[in-house]
């Protein structure tokens, strides 16, 4: 375990989940449920490996304070800020430079801070297990064994078995397959062998420092740049300067496409991507009428309803699937079936300048 | 106009209009449309025929501050207090007591607080004829000429013309219909010489009086023995000792249906019962969607549906015939259809000793 780090990428916004999520509490800052945040939740996770200065976090310069509040064992220099958003791979690409300056011979995983992981100790030891093969040279990727034919996830298609490790099986990395129609998913479901992309993954940081150098060699460039100023005075201006030239890329086109010894292992981590409200439900269990409640509610005849309330009392009378989300200054209404179009709302809210419930 | 009063009946609660309505803020303190409460909007109706201190009130002890509140213009002593509801008639009994002494020769009017009436002219012309009727001894009721067979409403059928008066055509009054079936509310509207019973009476208090003490003899007698005490400082206490043992009646069983000498002058003024949340809609108009909104909304793709909001944001997404009321401390979202069951809701926010919320 000596040169091995996590890194928890902390830098979405979750605009689906407003009026919750908001420009100042990202979703992975909210508590959705129970008592801890989701950003808490990725590091609480990461505890039974790691000692918190083994824990980094990429996140946008506006999200650091409030995500530093939430976990004050992590050290604040272990807080990495991009200046702007730019995609996975640049963000991964600034957090390795910085891994890399701590320890090159780092072995590091990405964790994502905006989904749910129901069995920890699973997910820990499919960590060991890509550690040890990441130990081994190859770039390693945690693929979801799907539950159903999602078209909203990408998928990776296992080739052949490498190797037993902590419990679970390493295979390489055959292909990646984009967001699917439904027929295509369920071929792949039918067929087997194909796991969802969860977007994290486990490498040692000189290989995917090569990586980047051998694919995306005008962004090693720029890593190259701000090398030097690292730990010093001018690296935020430094940064500043070279961040707006960086070209928007995903680590999955960027690297991992085009990887030279991708591995796969396939897990089952009771992982859930609660990216809008009805899919809550993949993670909090609904009351005998189908109803996922917080906060103070009289219910009369009440079914398949999402009531996610503070401290007001919530009364409804003769609903069926809707979501109900009051928060201090914002209340929505929304037909379950037209839960993608909350992002809209967000959209409406920033054209008509309503600045304060953004 | 020397001898002429009113009294608002400033009594009732209007649980169906929760949680805007509250034990400690009732229907009539409510703004429901515009600026003005409905109680100021009823005593506004009444300014053009009388001064301040002819208009008296009758309510609850425990509304007497906020409506006094609200109409610093009228007198203190003008705010009749009963110690509990009894029912109209001991209501307007205990007033008419209180104006007597004032002036035996008086003749008042019985105004309801509840009720929007668009027509406010209209409303005062019928109010003189009314008045006129009366202090030709009539005990006048004025009914509101129906617009649909309503089964809400009691009906009174119109008798034979007694005169003309200020424009209003006066009727003995033929007898009482309590709320009736469909098919007899049809059956009236298609007869014609019925009106709804709108609680808004014009008589002599000493005609009142002389009601009282022929049909409701026991209620009289109570009457007599509070009298002694007005404008005394055992007043309350005497109000205190009589009132538990009155017998709960409304003026129409207690006094009208049995009275000697009653008319009828059938109003068309605007007249509208907002008695639960989609009656709303008889006195604001929707906007071209159907909605019906109070405060600041987001719509996408909402139709039908009463949005009565404070300074939160509401924003609401393929909805259909919903209300919604957002007050500071609790929250509605009930189907149109089932607005009568927003009482149920009390009921139970009682059952349940959830005291704030009531």
């Amino acid at each position: 375990m000596d040169h091995y780090y996590a890194l928890i990428m902390a830098g979405g916004s979750g605009t689906r989940l407003w009026p919750l999520s908001r420009q100042k509490t990202p979703k992975q800052a909210l508590r959705l449920a129970g008592e801890r945040t989701m950003f808490q939740m990725a590091v609480d996770r990461l505890r039974p490996l790691f000692a918190p200065e083994r824990i980094l976090v990429i996140t946008r310069a506006d999200y650091a304070d409030i995500l530093a509040q939430q976990t004050p064992e992590i050290p604040a220099a272990n807080f990495i800020l991009e200046p702007e958003g730019r995609g996975t791979a640049p963000a991964i690409g600034l957090a390795a430079l910085h891994i890399q300056q701590r320890d090159p011979a780092a072995v590091m995983a990405v964790i994502t801070a905006d989904h749910f992981i129901a069995q920890g100790q699973a997910f820990c030891q499919a960590l060991r297990a890509a550690y040890q093969a990441a130990a081994q040279g190859y770039l390693v990727t945690l693929g979801i064994q799907p539950s159903f034919p999602s078209m909203g996830f990408g998928y990776i298609q296992q080739g052949n078995l490498l190797a037993e490790l902590e419990g679970n099986r390493v295979y390489t990395l055959a292909r990646f397959v984009e967001k699917p129609a439904l027929d295509a998913a369920q071929q792949m479901l039918a067929q087997g062998g194909y796991a969802w992309n969860s977007g994290m993954f486990v490498w040692q940081v000189g290989q995917i420092m090569a990586e980047f150098q051998r694919q995306m060699p005008r962004f090693y460039a720029q890593l190259c740049e701000i090398q030097p100023a690292l730990g010093l005075a001018e690296y935020d201006q430094v940064l500043a300067d070279t961040w707006p030239g960086v070209a928007k890329q995903t680590i999955d086109y960027g690297v991992m496409e085009g990887a030279a010894s991708a591995a796969v292992i396939p897990v089952d981590i009771g992982w859930a991507d609660i990216g809008s409200w009805a899919s809550l439900s993949e993670v909090l269990p609904p009351d005998e009428h189908g109803n996922l409640v917080r906060g103070e509610h009289l219910a009369i005849d009440t079914r398949g309803t999402i009531v996610f309330g503070g401290r007001r009392l919530i009364a409804t009378i003769g609903l069926q699937d809707l979501i109900i989300v009051d928060t201090e200054d914002a209340l929505l209404v929304c037909a379950k079936e037209r839960e993608q179009d909350v992002r809209e709302v967000v959209r409406l809210l920033a054209a008509n300048g309503k600045q304060e419930w953004l």
